[in-house]
This record gives C-alpha cells, sequence and structure tokens, in this order.
C-alpha cells in the first residue's frame, strides 16, 4: 500500500509515525470520543451528521476541541486527496490530553485517521448474521466513547457460540450491538428501535428519516429479548454495513424473506440517500 | 526537571519522545490494563504483589505480555537507575496492540513509564477527606483495566459537591472509590471492607494481613450505603496514599479520633511493611 497519512494534534503525519503520547488521559485513563463514517468514491457520507455528534460526544465529556468543523471538514479532504482511498473509513477521534496528574483534562487532542474498509455489498445480505445476547448496559452510552472494553473482551467467548456479533440486553430490554442499532419488524409490518440507553446511529436516524417518508409504521420503545423473538424481520444497523438482516438470535432462527422484507425495501432506500 | 525516559515496546526512549500507535487498541478502542506502584527511597514497594495483579490482569483480557517477570524486574530498574526519581510511582500498561479490523487483538505492547508522584504523609491526616456517593458499577471490575470514564467524567459534578472523592454504589451496597478501597469500622471495633465487585488493592491486601497478625476482628461482605453512615470510622486505602480517614459522606460527617483510632494504628503497620 502507498503511504498513508493522518491528522495528530495540528499535523499532517505519516500513519507509521504517529503516535498518542503515553502521558495522554487516552492512553492512561481511557478517556476519549470518536466517530466513524464512511468514504465512498471519495465523498464522506453524511459527514454533517457525524461531525455534530462528534462536538456532540466531546462536550458531554467535558473535551473541547480547539477545531472548527470547518478546520475538520478541511482536514478530511486533505486527507483523501493525499491519501487516495475512494473507498475507506474515516475515524477521528478526541483524546483527553496530557494530564500530570494521570486524572485532569487539559488540552484534548484531535486524531484524525484514514483508514481500509471494505465498501459494504450493494444488495442486501441474503445469508443474514448470527447474535448471541449478552447482558450488559455501557456506561455513558448515548455518548461515542472510545471504551469497548466489554465487546472486545467477549470476542472469544462469542466464537465459542458460533455467533457472529453480540446483542446487549439488560432488565428493561435490549440496547444495541457494540458498533450498530437493532431493529424488529412485528407480524403487523411496524418498526421498533429501543428509544434510550444506547448510542444513536447516523443510519438508525436515516432507517427512521425514510419510515416517515415511506409511511412504514415506527416505534421507539423497549423491547424485551422475548418479543425480540417473535419478530417477523430482525437487523441491525451501521455507518459501514448499512443494514444486515439477523438469521438467528440466540436459539431463535429467523425465515430470511429476501426482496420481500421490509430490511430490502429500506436497504436500498438507504442506498439512494448514498448518492 | 532532568529528562526522563521509559520504556515502549521493546525500547527505552526519552518520555517526550513515546508515543503509543494510532492503530493500537489502546488508542482506538480504549482495551488495556496496567498496574500502578510507589517507588520510596529507589525501592519499588509490593513490586511482586503488583506483578503478579498485572499478569492475572492481563491474563483475563486475553492480553499476552511477551515480556517475563523478571525482564520486567529489569526494565523497572534500569528506569530507576536512569531516572533518578527516589520518590515516585511506576505506571505499566499493556494495550491491545493493532488490529487491522480496530477490533481484534494482536501483539500487545507493554509501556512502563516512572512519574512524579509525592510520597504520602509520614503520619496518618488529621483532616480527613469527603467523599461523594455515586451509584455505578464498573464493568469486569476485578481487573485493573485502564477504564477510568466514568471517575474523569464525574470530576466537575464532585466538585460541584465540593467533595475530594467518588465512592461507588450499587444495589447491593458501597464497592470502591475509583482509585482506592474503602473500610468500616463499627461501633464494636470490626473492620468490615466489601468482598467483591471491586478491584482487590495491594495494600487492601496488606490491611486485612496486618488485621489478621493483630488480632483486630474483620469481615469480607456488602455494606449498604446506610449502614456504612452508621461507622465509628471510614477510610480508603491506595499504594499511593495508604490510609486516608473519611471525614464526611454525602452529608454524613464523622469525628476523626487520630491516635486513638484504628486507622492510626493500621496506618503506622503499614508504613512499617515498607521498610
Amino acid at each position: 500500500m502507498d503511504k498513508m497519512y493522518c491528522y495528530v494534534d495540528n499535523e499532517i503525519k505519516l500513519m507509521e509515525e504517529a503516535g498518542v503520547p503515553v502521558t495522554d488521559l487516552l492512553v492512561q485513563r481511557g478517556y476519549g470520543i470518536f466517530d466513524f463514517l464512511r468514504v465512498a468514491d471519495n465523498k464522506p457520507l453524511f459527514l454533517e451528521d457525524h461531525l455534530e455528534r462528534f462536538f456532540n460526544s466531546a462536550q458531554v465529556m467535558h473535551l473541547k476541541i480547539k477545531e472548527t468543523k470547518e478546520e475538520i471538514k478541511k482536514i478530511v479532504a486533505d486527507l483523501i486527496e493525499k491519501n487516495n482511498m475512494p473507498f475507506s473509513g474515516f475515524r477521528m477521534l478526541v483524546s483527553g490530553g496530557d494530564a500530570a496528574d494521570g486524572y485532569t483534562i487539559t488540552a484534548p487532542r484531535l486524531i484524525i485517521l484514514q483508514q481500509v474498509l471494505a465498501a459494504p455489498d450493494g444488495q442486501l445480505s441474503s445469508k443474514g448474521i448470527h447474535l448471541v445476547s449478552y447482558p450488559f448496559q455501557r456506561q455513558l452510552s448515548e455518548v461515542k466513547t472510545t471504551d469497548y472494553l466489554m465487546a472486545i473482551w467477549l470476542q472469544p467467548w462469542m466464537k465459542t457460540k458460533g455467533a457472529d456479533d453480540i446483542l446487549y440486553y439488560q432488565e428493561a430490554g435490549i440496547t444495541e450491538c457494540p458498533r450498530s442499532n437493532i431493529f424488529m419488524v412485528t407480524l403487523e409490518n411496524k418498526l421498533i428501535t429501543p428509544a434510550d440507553r444506547m448510542l444513536k446511529g447516523i443510519t438508525r436516524k436515516n432507517i427512521l428519516k425514510i419510515a416517515a417518508q415511506e409511511g412504514i409504521e415506527f416505534e421507539l420503545r423497549d423491547i424485551s429479548l422475548e418479543e425480540l423473538k417473535t419478530a417477523k424481520e430482525v437487523f441491525i444497523s451501521s455507518s459501514t454495513k448499512r443494514i444486515l438482516p439477523v438469521a438467528q438470535l440466540d436459539d431463535q432462527v429467523y425465515q430470511l424473506t429476501g426482496s420481500s422484507s421490509i430490511s430490502y425495501k429500506i436497504f436500498n432506500l438507504l442506498l439512494a440517500l448514498e448518492k
């Protein structure tokens, strides 16, 4: 691969030479936020939405970003030009900055990385994925923090279950997969997704917008694991995958209905939104 | 200050030039473990205990440390010699390593930093500290992960309460402060500390050893916030502070009894253990 460049704390650097100082709270205390978006044909998708969420995450976490949104857009454009990766991903992070006492937020660092990312399939997967449920509530779950401790820790366990991803749930119901939102379609063709205690994805937002435009009835509310198992369709959504149908959740197998499904319809409308 | 050196991934480097690659899971996903110990008069205190816990944390988190305990002791000794900081702290971290997919643990990096740390007072604080309680359960709480998201996020709130530190509690009772264990002494002079759902400190372990040797009755069990407020003495313990008496918890004020307290007795025995 050609040399790749990234932005760290005021400088464009070669990726292989870029590091976060060991004195930064991101390294010492796991304190940081990020956002991730997809680039298609050199166009960063839904950049405004991602930037809005990024700045909101930073604000909630008491992290002041010294760059403006316009400056970040300029950095993204520069990296797109330098890196020549027309289909890829952008990871933007804000760290807590150096802390002499190992604890106090000082001057947050902005880090922007362009990363290899395969474009998702141009049509809805006909195979679907296998989810396994796990009882867990993410801390500060409505903020996109860099905390994926539980998700990564659970990977070996997940593999022993033969699953592709994890679905978190707690007493009030299911919430999210570590990197995706979850939706169900009822037997009455109503679309339902949890309302809170999880990260609100940009693709989730687009799906709800599409549902409103297309007259698909939808509801934001708690869903129990039991109710989820009665669904006609279950799917997950994310910026990197658009929509992936769920073929199995724990022992429950779902019949995938391809082009007659609501997932199929929404997938194609999401695809059109990217143009 | 003189130049300070640290160890990052096979190399001794100048601290100001040492970074963790932006591709590491520690940076991108907050995935890492650490341990922290104090150095007094160039002697790393309870190094064996800290190393044992460090290797255990790594193992639980699926992180393979390529250096042996003996090699780490050698690195610590080298840094003590190079850095000339007879009273200080050592932070040892293990990161998840680079992950092409931003998710899969590959080759963990070992990072060892010597840091400025004031020696704790040579006698028990006569002032005590003010704790404020907050309902929270740390994830994977018996492992010393780098996750201090909640603790750092709560700092501004804590300050509005006029408090010095936070005490986490949940339904079953209190657990820990973000960087300390907590103990109470009942009116009957029994020492009680929570048994689980928190990090087991090396100082906590030494206190329990001292209690057993000195015939101080003790018990490991859940303590409700209400029970804690009836205590004769409350104190927190950590490697950096030894013991600090608690003068106030939320609205409850405790009378500090100085040299007639059990805290005082234990403090002096801890001090002796460091010789």
